[in-house]
């Protein structure tokens, strides 16, 4: 057994009222009409100005997988309601055995900056079938897609450095820590500790001694010489089991011996204590001994605000180990990410929009078949527009701020644009190539490279500007002043 | 495929300084010396008083499945270091492929309550296998003893009312959901809307529709009418879609047609809004037209704070829904349990204590072959005490603040006591009978009466008192001088 299919394609993986949405769909004589959910998020995590999509992989893996299994079947069998009798009748658990994934399916690649609103993924297909999708959907999304925007802010205040993931043994479960990996990876790290996600998305691993190593020998000299003899091509040496700077000084004696056969002191990693005073006294004690080329390792409970503080402080810290604060997002553990109904086709093949009604504006969800479209000028990303892909218009484009229609943009000639959506599934078969994990991880580092930088910065960042194309703006309205009126 | 193996034994689920440092060990050639490491925390989550042991059956599952595969030790031999030559060379590779866990663990069942530096798990056994285990056992045992922990906090400000956890789509991943529907039913919930969940532990499964459901009809009369001629058992109407207290009407006239046809109006659902105001005015609804009996369930970021001000503002809601900030344990998502090497075997099979340093000493490890008695007074748990379980000693017991070596406190015949960590496996063999899932929610709820209640409380709460054994207390004060003196 292994963990490779921890993505597979149980359909139990669902909340309960999925299925029996889906049963009364079925009982309706409805499951088959062809419905459009979109899966977005309102408001990007850490207080950022950005996000980057990531988990597609994972959906594409669990859809082509997707089925009830025989056990499935008779555990949904089983369920009772409060009189006692079936939740579900047996013509409909034959319907749920038998029904396999044939939607429609679009989605934003892996590694794009996406903003409040933006589908990130847009499902067509029987009613029935986008409604169970909802949940395991949203758990892939949301939570991959935050740790991708965490790791793309350590980078960010860490350019040039090595990052490393060190987050598996504070991860939420097992696949919290291979998932977080990959994100990880993808969002701009080097490397990780966690040797599962090193082999099953071809990450770089890393890797040397802990203080149990030291804590093993009778001295921690003799530790760091055990060390060297045994794995002399690996040989980062942990320096804070008792003394941080009697430790380098041994980790310097270790290295001389290393350089005399030709092998080197790649670098000392501290722990503990404080990293800006200790990195600093380190990085003198290495270079006075002409280890000029051995690099300091840190880690600790680090993360972006942290990172920023230490190189502030004059910190000579070249590689940093992250983990907890990474691995779980620690200052904001979700991602809010919904799934919305946005239009039902009717029976004469035109669709019905849809939309959820909220006292809160931010909350009214957008009618539709949604598609984003990003406007840029001179290589630099302009704009996002949301587009009804049904509307047709000529001439200049118009698009609207989605909670403020004084505020309007136009977009001429001068603009390139790329619609963000592409396809991905087409009557449940896979029409999309997936990009391996380095394009991905290039293509995100490109795309933070695309956008002015204050919307980068973590104190109040700069707005990007997302709205609605102006027949779409004119169609929400609409509908709302509909609902309001209790139509 | 499915996810019921998602705890399974890939010995690859560690960080790679583990496998280096067994390397280390075995080319040392002291491999098979027997280590004993400790597994605990250094502080409550949450700032609270207490937590929640949980985990153990997941470490079970995972150690009777552990084992390196050919794909696992064909990917270590790709791994290469700073030279491009191997990492590890094929001897130890072999010695990996044969690799059978054989250790002893001994470990306080799941669902107790524990405290900070007590060893949750000891395992004792050859050193590699002890060193490869740590970050496995860390992530499965920090993770949903943090969940059960965040769910008993929720159960002690709801002690009567319907507790319902409905996170998946915000947990960080699939298995992050799915464990933490076992851990929060074991710290007091009442079901889950996870249906993996429900059929992988047999915990109870609620969910009746979302808002998708009713905007599937032309209007919210008409979708409630659908849902309770489709499933008349299970009829819990969500009223918010559009307009709160008008959609409690509709719920009404609904559920007098159910009354007619001998079913029931179980409940309506408040999802947004100001939940004190709206539970009160839907209590009135209700209340005034007849439906004494139907309950209020509310959901929308609730957490154990939320619910308490919501209940002091009157509120009148008999059933919460709480998800993402229950499942990712939102304040605080990570506990941040350690794993220490706590002794040696020599070879004249006496222990070599172990000591890790630190400028701090709440993180000074403890030294010996752990244990916890913890000391009862008329059914009341008084205090917990670590003691070495080499050391014998006559006539009463002393324990000492671990840190504070002026309060110390004596317990004489009047106080009964338990050893809170069991055999579970010896030799690499099960020996304990895993208790089931109710099993362990009841012992949660007892264990939470049988201590004061002042523990209990959020704010500031009282520390109870864990010490160390007057002889370990000796030992530990005896290794840290040898140690700050450079020994």
């Amino acid at each position: 057994m292994t963990l490779d299919n921890h993505y597979s394609g149980s359909a139990l993986l669902t909340d309960l009222y999925q299925l029996t949405m889906a049963y009364g769909y079925w009982k309706s004589g409805k499951g088959e009409e062809q419905a459009v959910f979109n899966l977005y998020f309102r408001k990007h995590p850490f207080q950022g100005g950005f996000t980057i999509s990531c988990g597609l992989e994972s959906v594409v893996h669990y859809l082509e997988n997707y089925s009830f299994s025989e056990s499935d079947i008779a555990y949904l069998a089983s369920l009772t309601g409060a009189d006692g009798q079936p939740l579900f009748e047996s013509g409909f658990l034959e319907y749920l055995r038998e029904l396999k994934f044939s939607c429609d399916l679009d989605a934003i690649p892996e590694g794009t900056l996406v903003f409040p609103d933006e589908p990130l993924i847009r499902v067509t297909g029987p009613v029935i079938q986008c409604q169970l999708l909802e949940t395991a959907l949203l758990n892939i999304v949301n939570f991959e897609s935050l740790i991708a925007t965490k790791a793309a802010r350590i980078r960010l205040v860490a350019p040039e450095d090595t990052l490393l993931e060190f987050g598996l043994r504070r991860a939420q479960g097992p696949d919290g820590g291979i998932t977080a990996s990959r994100a990880a990876y993808i969002g701009g790290f080097d490397g990780t500790s966690n040797v599962f996600a090193g082999r099953k998305f071809n990450i770089p691993v890393k890797g040397t001694h802990a203080h149990s190593w030291v804590m093993s020998f009778p001295s921690e000299k003799e530790a760091f010489e055990a060390y060297a003899a045994h794995m002399p091509n690996n040989v980062i040496l942990l320096v804070d089991t008792y003394d941080t700077l009697k430790g380098v000084k041994n980790a310097i004696e270790v290295g001389r011996e290393l350089k005399k056969n030709n092998h080197r002191l790649l670098g000392v990693r501290l722990d503990s204590g404080d990293l800006a005073y200790l990195s600093i006294e380190s990085r003198k004690l290495l270079d006075d001994n002409g280890f000029t080329d051995t690099s300091i390792v840190a880690s600790n409970d680090l993360d972006e605000y942290i990172i920023k503080s230490l190189k502030e402080q004059g910190a000579r810290i070249d590689a940093w180990g992250v983990g907890t604060r990474l691995v779980t997002a620690y200052d904001q553990p979700a991602l809010g990410g919904v799934y919305k109904l946005s239009a039902l086709k009717k029976s004469d093949g035109t669709w019905d929009y849809k939309l959820k009604l909220s006292e809160q504006m931010v909350k009214v969800s957008t009618p539709g078949v949604l598609q984003v479209r990003r406007f840029s000028k001179n290589g630099v990303f302009v704009a996002d527009m949301i587009f009804n892909q049904e509307d047709e218009w000529e001439g200049e484009t118009r698009m609207i701020h989605p909670y403020d229609f004084t505020k309007q943009q136009s977009f001429g000639p001068g603009y390139s644009f790329e619609d963000l959506l592409v396809p991905i599934f087409r009557n449940g078969g896979l029409v999309a190539e997936l990009p391996g994990i380095t394009d991905i991880k290039e293509r995100a580092a490109r795309q933070l490279k695309s956008i002015y930088e204050g919307t980068l910065r973590f104190t109040n960042p700069h707005t990007y500007h997302v709205g609605l194309e102006k027949h779409l703006f004119d169609l929400k309205t609409r509908l709302i002043m509909e609902k309001r009126a209790g139509k």
